[in-house]
């Protein structure tokens, strides 16, 4: 790769910095809280604002969808090569709620500069990351001399994401044949830190459920009877141990059935990269490690399967004693699942786990909430390559590679549209999702612009999807 | 023992009767629910009424005990026998509340007699089994000619044992000079059924826990950190389940140090008893029975020591799921005890057990409520085989055997007074303590008096206690 195309797109995104940052703050004084039904018709004009941006922009087809909840935002830009892979970025236009009185040092929804950074909710979840793909595009263009992207380039932002994208499946599915594509590059992540770049090649899946448990038909009398009878606060508490074995394993036969286990490779690159326990253990809010025994915390994170005890109870649970055998008891868990594990089987496994273990006289009821599939992208996946060198061009370092430990709608576009999901991002830890004084990085947001302008070229270069369709 | 005396006893008893039930009817309109603050005049009314009808009998000594809540009754006959044995009797006067459309089918304090049975709240507990003791005391003075019990008789009417009797170890304490004794005797329980006259030897203890168990700082994303950080509810669930072993056998080190096990002779007679299952469980409201391995449902209940769990809780408990591992848990156990095990021992042991079994990371506390202590007789004792001979003079069948698988005031007062607990009931199961449509079954109560009317003059005759303080 000569470096002739990097010098020219770098001038080009430098000499277009202001006015994109100067945009970028006008969308985020849109207060487009999705949480907030009376902030709806902001969420509405933030899809009107994205829309006019990415015409502005030059897609030939922008298209505001809408949806029994808030409206995403569609657009298109072919290439005009018919062998080019077709590539869609997915991210939201939404925002959480945030109010001065929360913590915040400046207005949240009045952007402010300093020492390099912006504050404002949304800056980097997910307008910011979102919009970089705008600048990236023009300097795309004007690096290649192209009037076209070298990809068919789709992005669909919706405006539920931080509500739980109640609607998003639906929209997917109604909508499958114009969102197909080869690949979902999803914008809505992050990278270890602002030192080390790094490319997630996955998130885990999951499923959940309510395990209802039923012992004598009313709380009877400890001393009477207990010692003699069942008590479904204890078989409850009896499955929850169960779920692990001595070395922390999840001991539900079938469990592990089909997981795709870490290759020595992909252990060493996660080894690698800088990890600092006692700040983890911050973050997490928590006091020591604990997991699978032969793993590191990353890999049981992002790469193991496990099973958590969300909510338990039964029983008594006000001030002091009460000497009852309980009537009834509850469990909620929660799987997460990782690439190979099939949600269904799991479900079955756990199913008929939960009802070999209890004894006569505790009837169960069990209730599955829904289920979220894993997604991983092999290392050496042709679209996969071509995130990292553009990212390693952009940050003029070594690229590694993370997961996400937790599980998102990207999920439900690999399972409609049949593809694999990517993720690029330049969000930091510290960034602050969520939380009070939201802030991108510039520099680092300046970064994401100059990948997405190399990434379309590269992704054009390397990979003929539809060439290959076996691949 | 000629049958002379039994005879003048029948005669006696059978002259009274009307009389008896007459005043007990009288005694049982006064709704005496120490529970209810609005009822406090008449529990006042009810001791006053009881301390009367003593005086009347014949006690010379007769004094209304106040106390914080409400006040207790306190009697002395003495026998003028400087040898003679010393019998306290408890009971008490309170009883629990009743309304009519709880499912009465007649005023619950407008006692009915029907079929030979009297509907009273109170009738069994327990007005009718203290009242007994006033008809048997005359029995017995007519019997034997004397003037004065031939032991030395206390009683102690309780006004609070509906209400936890919150203020009974106090005054035990207060008062054990005036209460010394040489045996207490509970006339506060039942016997097996109708048909099969028992004598209860010993009731469990009891020390109850709550376990409160913190995680991570606050509840934390299941996906971001699940399977690498301890959970306090699993932790819990892990306590909860490690509390018995394969063969549902308490499993904290030291707990059944010192436990009395069961001769076989007490194993066989508890055999004996005409045990039906399918109508034991209708009691229960359970629907199997299950616990320690090698013993019957009723040796678990009665004669073995339990682990329970009271309650537990930890995490989300609302519709639906929630995907977190959640900052804190806890959990409420209680442990039955049996004779020879020591509560503070008890306590230690759960203690350093629990302590043993938490991971790093998971902080904990707990909180004893309190402790009540096992009481048994044994089988030889002589006091109880009085007891035994003089339940089976008035029944004219062989006495079998139970225990008390709960915990109670008694125990107070084996602890305080340092003497052993013997109990005294009539009451049979289908009598509806706590219930509504309570009653007594006449042709029991009244050989509850003619009991009474044996036994003090038995246990004249073969237990001298002050000649062997060593016995």
């Amino acid at each position: 790769m000569s470096n002739a195309p990097d010098t020219v797109v770098r001038a080009f995104v430098e000499d277009h910095r202001d006015a994109f940052l100067h945009d970028l703050a006008e969308w985020l004084r849109i207060p487009s809280v999705s949480a907030d039904p009376g902030r709806a018709d902001d969420v509405r004009r933030s899809a009107r604002w994205l829309a006019d941006k990415l015409a502005a922009t030059g897609f030939p087809t922008v298209e505001v969808w809408e949806t029994p909840g808030a409206p995403a935002v569609f657009a298109e830009w072919p290439s005009g090569d018919p062998q080019a892979p077709t590539v869609l970025v997915y991210g939201h236009h939404d925002v959480q709620p945030a109010a001065r009185e929360d913590g915040w040092h400046t207005d949240p929804f009045e952007p402010v500069v300093t020492d390099g950074r912006m504050y404002a909710r949304g800056a980097a979840d997910d307008k910011g990351q979102v919009f970089f793909h705008t600048l990236g595009i023009r300097a795309h263009l004007a690096a290649t001399g192209r009037t076209a992207p070298a990809v068919n380039l789709k992005l669909l932002i919706e405006g539920e994401e931080e509500s739980g994208s109640p609607n998003f499946p639906g929209l997917v599915r109604a909508r499958a044949e114009r969102l197909a594509c080869d690949a979902v590059i999803v914008s809505d992540t992050g990278m270890w830190s602002e030192d080390t770049p790094t490319v997630c090649t996955g998130m885990r899946g999951l499923t959940d459920c309510q395990i209802d448990l039923y012992g004598p038909d009313q709380d009877i009398h400890s001393g009477s009877f207990g010692g003699a009878v069942p008590n479904p606060a204890l078989e409850a508490a009896r499955l929850a141990a169960a779920l692990h074995d001595a070395d922390r394993r999840v001991a539900i036969p079938g469990f592990y059935d089909g997981v795709v286990e870490l290759t020595d490779e992909e252990r060493e690159l996660l080894a690698e990269l800088p990890f600092d326990e006692a700040r983890w253990l911050r973050t997490a809010h928590s006091h020591a490690t604990l997991g699978e025994a032969g793993h590191t915390t990353l890999e049981r994170v992002w790469a193991r399967p496990t099973a958590e005890v969300n909510g338990i109870s039964g029983g008594y649970q006000g001030p002091g004693g009460k000497t009852i055998v309980p009537s009834r008891a509850q469990l909620k868990l929660s799987f997460r699942l990782v690439a190979g594990q099939d949600a269904d089987a799991v479900q079955k496994a756990v199913t008929a786990w939960v009802a070999d273990r209890l004894p006569a006289g505790v009837r169960h009821e069990i209730t599955f909430w829904g289920a979220t599939r894993p997604c991983l992208t092999p290392l050496d996946h042709p679209a996969l390559q071509s995130v990292v060198r553009a990212m390693g061009r952009a940050f003029g370092q070594r690229v590694r590679f993370t997961r996400e430990g937790g599980s998102g709608p990207a999920a439900d576009l690999q399972d409609v549209l049949g593809v694999p999901v990517l993720f690029l991002g330049i969000s930091v830890p510290s960034d602050g999702w969520h939380a009070p004084n939201e802030k991108v990085e510039l520099d680092l947001l300046m970064k994401g612009v100059e990948t997405a302008a190399y990434l379309w070229d590269d992704l054009a270069r390397h990979w003929r999807p539809a060439a290959a369709p076996d691949a």
